[in-house]
C-alpha cells in the first residue's frame, strides 16, 4: 500500500478497502459497494449523505483520518440538518485509515418499522428513485438533443444506462432544463425509464398504496424514500349499488351486458377521488404522485383493469392475468403526474387475488421456518398454508355469512352493529357490545351511548361470538341444533331461536347457526385439504386477515373450528395485511420480485375438483369437542360435554317472542 | 447418413443441410434458417408457405422426394390460391434428397419494388406481426391465467419468448379467447410485446405511413404483410393558419404563450381525419391498424410529439430530442386499434429533421460508394453529402422564396400559378405554363384551359425558370442585375424589372432576383461547406426531395447555380422522398435500425457557426458562368458571355407598365 493510499471499512455493512487520499467518502462507498443514500449526487444539497467517523476494534478513533470541514459542509444549510459530528461523505475525503459508520437514515435500502395492528418490517427501496443532474448546455458546436444530454448526465453522474424516456415526458424536457438552468431532477422508475423531470433539486416522491376491497377502498399516501405515510383515506366501494357482494356484482354483470363497464368506472372514479383526499389532507399536489400500487381480489383486480370479470364466476375460473402488471396510471383514469406509474400485485389463483398475494408478502409464510395459516375472509375464503420450503394456497367457498349476509339479524359491520356476545353459563343471560359504542350492554350508560344508532342488526364477528356462545352454554349441541327449554329460546314447533335482544328482536335462529355451521365448514375443510397436502396434522401459527380477522376474536374463531386447533397464542390478527402488502410493493422494489416469484411458486389448490373437500366438508359441520382433535382449545376453554344439554325451563313460544320483538 | 436422412437444400437461400423422413418442409426451413413465410404457424389455414420442388444442379429432378398432396392440399381452400406445382410446405413432408425453392411471394423478408417518381425497393419485414396460435383451454385442474396460455402458445408455436402484453389488451384476452373457441390470432410488436388479439386466424394488419410537412400532410395506408399501398390521402396542414411558413408559426408560438398547444392540436386532429378518409376509401375499420409512421421536419416533428418548438428558432438550435421515438398512437391522439404504436423516425440536427432521416433512408447515400447530394428545399434547405464511408449533413438558411414566398407576385405552388417560363433569347418575349393547364400560354386554347384559375402568380419552380431564362436572354448579368432596354423591361430610375405577364400584371423585379440570389446562394454555400469537409471538388449525383425537388426542372437548377455542377443525367427528383422513407419504416424494421443507426453516425455542420459559410456565401451570391467552375453546365446550355448584354431599344417606364397591369 502506498503512502496515499488507506484502509476504509464502512459500518454496518462491513465493506473494506483501499482509497486514495483526497477521494470523498462517497465515492469511496460506491467503490466498495457500501450503501450511502444520496439525491444530489454528492453536491452538498441533500444532506442524505451524513456520515460519522466510526472506531476500529482494537484501535483508538483517528479524528483526522477525514479531511477537516470545508466551506460545502461548514456553510451547508442543506434540506436535511446536519447534525453534531456527522460529516457529509460527500465533502468529506480520506486522509488515513478510517472506519466510517452510516446511520441507519443515510443508508438506501435502510428498513422502516411500521406500528399498526403489529410490527412489519419494509425495506425502503422505491421502484421510482429521484436523481438531481447537472446537463450539459447546448452549443452551437454540439447541439445534442436535451434527451440525448439528460441521458448522457445519468450515465456520467449516476452510471444509469439505457434508459428510456416516458413519451408524455418529452415536451417537459425542455422547459425544465431552461427553467433549472440545466440542472435538474428527474424521476427513474426500475431503472429503466425517466418518468419526470423537475427544474432545480427536488427531494419529494410520493406514492399511493390501494388496498380495493368489495366493501371500503383504502388508499395511503407515503413518502417514497422515507417510507413515512403522509395521510390515509377510505371509501365505500361504490360498486356496492351494483350488488353488496362480490358474485351480486357479478351476476349484475351477467344481466346486463357492458355492466363490467359500469362497475369499473365507478371503482376507478372512487380511486381517483381519494387522491384528491389524500392529496389535500397531505398539502401536496396530485402531480408530486409518481407510483400507485394496488391490491383487491381476482374481481376487484379486474374490474380495475377493465376485465369483465364473469369468467371467474363459473368454473374453471380461469383469470385473464394473474402476472403482475405495470402499467401507466393515467391508463385506469388516476389523474396523478403524467408520467405516473401504477403496479398491480400478481393475483395467484382464480380465487386467490393480489389481495392474498399482499397478505403474503405482508406475512411473509414463505420466510419463515414455522408452518403459517394465512386466512383472509370475504364471500370466499382465501387460504395460504406453508412456509419457506413449501407453500400452498386455496380458496373456499364459505359465502358472506361471516360478513353478517344471509343471517336473519345479519348486517355489515357498522355503527349499531352487536360486534360482541356473551351468554352466562348458567342463567343464559345475554350482553353484548355494539359498534360505535364501548360499554357492554349490561353497564351503566350503554343506552345513552347508542342513542344515536340503536341496535340494528348483527355484524359476522357478533353472529360468531353468539354461535360459540350458546354452544359453549350448552343451547347449541356439536351438531349446530338449538335446543332446551327457557325464557329466550323460542320455538315454532320445528326449529327453536335464541333471543339476543327483545328489543330489536334480534334473534340467533336455526337457519342463522346452520349458515355459519355451511361457512365454517367450508373454511375448515379447506385449511384440511390444505394440510393433507402439506402433510401436517397441526400448523405452527394462524394468522386471520383483513376486516374479518381484525374483528374476530380468534378465541371465538378456534371455539366454533372456523381454524385447526393451535396455542391461541400464536393466532393472532393480520391487521390489513393486504393493505400493507401494497404498502410494501410500493416502498420496495425487491418486494414486488419477491411476490412475483412467490406468486408463482405456490401450489394451488383447486378446491372444487378435490373430491376429498367435499368428505372434509361435511365432517366439519360440527362444532369441535374437548375430546376432539382440539387438544390446545379444550385446555383453554371449558368446551361442553358430548351429551346435548338437559332441557331447561321455562320456554315460551315463537309467537309470543315475534310479536314482543315486533311491538316495540 | 442414416437411410431415413435426406439432403434437402432450399433456393435461392442456399440454405441446406439433412432432415429426417416425415418431417414438414416448414419445419425443416425454420431448422436450418431457410427464410419462409407463415401466418397460421403450419396448420394449412394462410397458404404463405407455398414452395415447389426445384432441380439440383447435375441431378434430376426428384418429383417423390416430397410426399403425395395429402387431404391439408389437396382440401386447400385457405387465403391464397394454391398455385400449379405448388406445394405447402407445412403439410408436405421430406421423402428423399430434395432441393426446395422458395419463390418471392412465400419469403418472410421478400423485397416490394414501389414504383413511383422512381424505383425504390423496399425489405418488407413489418415491426408489427400476427401470429395464429391455439391456445390451451383452461381447467379446472389447470387454470392458469388466460394470459399465461397466449405467452405459453406464443413460446411453444412461435418461439417467441418473454413477450409483454399492451395493458390496453387484458381486457380483450378472455371475449377473444372465447369467441375463437381458443385459437386466436395476435398481433407482436417488435418481437417483445403483443398489441392485439383477435378470435380465430387472421391474415390483415395496416399501418399508415405519414409525411408531416409544412404546406401538406399525406398519409398511405399500407397492408403490413404485402406492402401493397391500399389508399392514400393529403391535406394541407391546417397549422397553416397560424403562418404560412414554419418560422412565422414559431412566431406565433413565442407571441402567444401555450400557441404550441394549439399547433398540436390542430396538426393532430388532421392526421387522424386522415386516418377516417383513407379507411372509408379502403373500406376498412381503424381497428385495423396496428402501426404508424411519422416523418417530418424539426418544428413538425416536435408538435406533434406536442413539444414546444420556439428553442428550434434560436441558437443553439437544440432538439429536445432526435432519437427515434415509440409511443401508443393513442398518445397523438390517433384513433387505431387500442393497441396501436407510433413511430416518429429521429431527427439528424437542429434544422435536419426526421423528414431529412426518412430522405436519407428512401434515397440511401449511405448505401452506396458515389459521393450523392441529397438535398430537400424548405424554409431551410436540409442537406446531406456523402457515400457509404462517411455522410455529412447541414441545414442552410434558404428562407421562403423558393417557396414562392417573398416574391413581388410568389404563391404557393397551386392552380393558377406560373410553374414554367421560357424567355425567347432574341426576342425577349415570354412564355409560360400555369399549374391545371397542360398548355403553354402561346398555345391555342390556353385561354380556356385557364378559365377557372386565371393566372394568379408565380410559385417556387417558376421564378427559378424565370430567373434562369432571363439570366440565359441576357436580360440579368451574372451579378444579378435586371438591365438592358426592351418593352418589357421597365424602371422605376433606381431598378429595372421585366413583365412576365402583363395582364395579370406579373413581373420579376430587381428584389426578386435578389431574393433567389440569396436563397440560392444560401443552399449552394451549404453544398460547398460540406464538399469542403468531404473534400470532394465535385459531387457524383444529385437528388432533389421533396415537392420543391419535384417541381423544379433540375437544369435550371443548375443554371441558377443551387446545386454544384454535376452531368445532368445524374441530377434528379428524389420524389417524396421522406414520404417513401416513411413507408419503408413502416413496412421494415431493419430500416428503422438502419436509419436509427445512420441519424447518429452522420456528421453534423452548423452552418451558423463556420466563418467559411459567410464566405461561401457571398460568392455564391452570382449566377454561374461558361468559364467558370460549371464545366457540365457549359457543355450543355449556352450560357451568356461574361460581359452584361447590349442595351436594347423599346423600354418603357415602370410607371407605364404598372399602370396598365393595376388597370387589368
Amino acid at each position: 500500500m502506498s503512502d496515499t493510499e488507506f484502509r476504509v471499512t464502512f459500518t454496518p455493512s462491513g465493506r473494506r478497502g483501499t482509497a486514495a487520499a483526497g477521494v470523498t467518502v462517497l465515492d469511496v462507498a460506491r467503490e466498495l459497494g457500501a450503501d450511502i443514500d444520496s439525491v444530489c449526487g454528492g453536491r452538498g444539497i441533500c444532506g442524505r449523505c451524513q456520515v460519522t467517523v466510526g472506531s476500529a476494534p482494537g484501535k483508538p478513533d483517528s479524528p483526522d483520518a477525514l479531511s477537516a470541514p470545508g466551506p460545502t459542509e461548514t456553510d451547508y444549510r442543506g434540506k436535511r440538518p446536519l447534525v453534531a459530528d456527522r460529516r457529509l461523505a460527500c465533502a468529506a475525503t480520506i486522509c488515513g485509515d478510517v472506519v466510517i459508520d452510516v446511520p441507519l437514515d443515510s443508508q438506501v435500502h435502510r428498513q422502516i418499522v411500521r406500528k399498526r395492528a403489529e410490527v412489519v418490517a419494509i425495506d425502503i427501496d422505491p421502484v421510482v428513485k429521484l436523481h438531481y443532474i447537472e446537463v450539459a448546455e447546448p452549443t452551437l458546436e454540439d447541439a445534442g438533443s436535451d434527451l440525448g444530454r439528460i441521458l448522457a448526465a445519468l450515465e456520467s453522474q449516476w452510471s444509469l444506462r439505457g434508459l428510456a424516456v416516458d413519451t408524455a415526458l418529452l415536451a417537459e424536457l425542455q422547459p425544465a432544463l431552461r427553467r433549472g438552468s440545466w440542472d435538474v431532477t428527474v424521476a427513474v422508475h426500475s431503472e429503466n425509464i425517466v418518468t419526470g423531470i423537475w427544474p432545480g433539486f427536488r427531494d419529494q416522491a410520493l406514492g399511493v398504496a390501494y388496498d380495493v376491497g368489495s366493501t371500503t377502498i383504502a388508499a395511503h399516501l407515503c413518502d417514497l424514500a422515507s417510507g413515512d405515510v403522509l395521510a390515509s383515506a377510505g371509501v365505500m366501494n361504490p360498486q356496492i349499488r351494483f350488488g353488496e357482494d362480490l358474485m351480486s356484482r357479478v351476476s349484475y354483470v351477467m344481466m346486463n351486458p357492458g355492466g363490467e363497464r359500469q362497475l369499473t368506472a365507478v371503482v376507478r372514479e372512487a380511486m381517483d377521488d381519494l387522491i384528491g383526499e389524500l392529496v389535500e389532507e397531505a398539502g401536496v399536489a396530485r402531480d408530486d404522485i409518481l407510483d400507485v400500487t394496488v391490491v383487491g381480489n381476482p374481481i376487484m383486480h379486474h374490474l380495475v383493469l377493465g376485465i369483465d370479470p364473469t369468467p371467474l364466476g363459473t368454473a374453471p375460473f380461469a383469470l385473464a392475468v394473474d402476472e403482475a402488471v405495470t402499467a401507466s396510471a393515467s391508463q385506469i383514469g388516476l389523474e396523478i403526474h403524467p408520467g405516473g406509474y401504477l403496479y398491480l400485485l400478481p393475483c395467484i389463483a382464480g380465487h386467490v387475488g393480489a389481495d392474498a398475494a399482499a397478505a403474503v408478502l405482508s406475512e411473509g409464510p414463505h420466510r419463515g421456518d414455522v408452518v403459517q395459516l394465512l386466512v383472509d375472509v370475504g364471500t370466499n375464503a382465501e387460504i395460504v398454508l406453508g412456509s419457506a420450503g413449501r407453500l400452498l394456497a386455496a380458496s373456499s367457498p364459505t359465502g358472506p355469512a361471516f360478513e353478517g349476509a344471509q343471517i336473519s339479524s345479519g348486517q355489515r359491520a357498522a355503527p349499531g352493529a352487536i360486534e360482541r356476545v356473551r351468554i352466562d353459563r348458567e342463567s343464559l343471560e345475554p350482553r353484548y357490545r355494539v359498534i360505535g359504542s364501548d360499554l357492554w350492554s349490561d353497564e351503566a350508560g350503554f343506552a345513552d351511548s347508542i342513542k344515536k344508532t340503536g341496535v340494528t342488526g348483527i355484524c359476522g364477528s357478533g353472529i360468531i361470538e353468539a354461535v360459540a356462545e350458546l354452544y359453549l352454554a350448552g343451547v347449541i349441541s356439536r351438531d349446530g341444533v338449538i335446543g332446551g327449554e327457557h325464557l329466550r329460546i323460542i320455538a315454532d314447533g320445528r326449529t327453536s331461536s335464541y333471543v339476543l335482544d327483545e328489543n330489536a328482536s334480534i334473534l340467533v335462529t336455526q337457519p342463522d347457526v346452520r349458515a355459519i355451521q355451511l361457512a365454517k365448514a367450508a373454511l375448515y375443510a379447506g385449511v384440511k385439504l390444505l394440510m393433507g397436502y402439506l402433510g401436517v396434522d397441526t400448523v405452527d401459527e394462524i394468522r386471520l386477515a383483513g376486516a374479518f380477522g381484525s374483528h374476530i376474536d380468534t378465541k371465538y374463531a378456534t371455539v366454533l373450528g372456523l381454524i385447526p386447533d393451535c396455542d391461541l397464542a400464536r393466532v393472532s390478527s393480520a391487521g390489513n395485511a393486504a393493505g400493507t402488502g401494497s404498502m410494501m410493493a410500493l416502498l420496495s422494489r425487491s418486494a414486488r420480485t419477491e411476490i412475483e416469484r412467490v406468486a408463482t411458486e405456490i401450489e394451488k389448490i383447486e378446491t372444487a375438483t378435490e373430491a376429498q373437500f367435499q368428505e372434509l366438508f361435511v365432517s366439519a359441520m360440527a362444532i369441535p369437542h374437548a375430546t376432539d382433535e382440539f387438544p390446545f382449545l379444550a385446555s383453554e376453554v371449558a368446551l361442553p360435554p358430548i351429551q346435548p344439554p338437559p332441557l331447561r325451563t321455562g320456554g315460551r313460544t315463537a309467537r309470543r317472542a315475534r310479536t314482543r320483538g315486533n311491538a316495540q
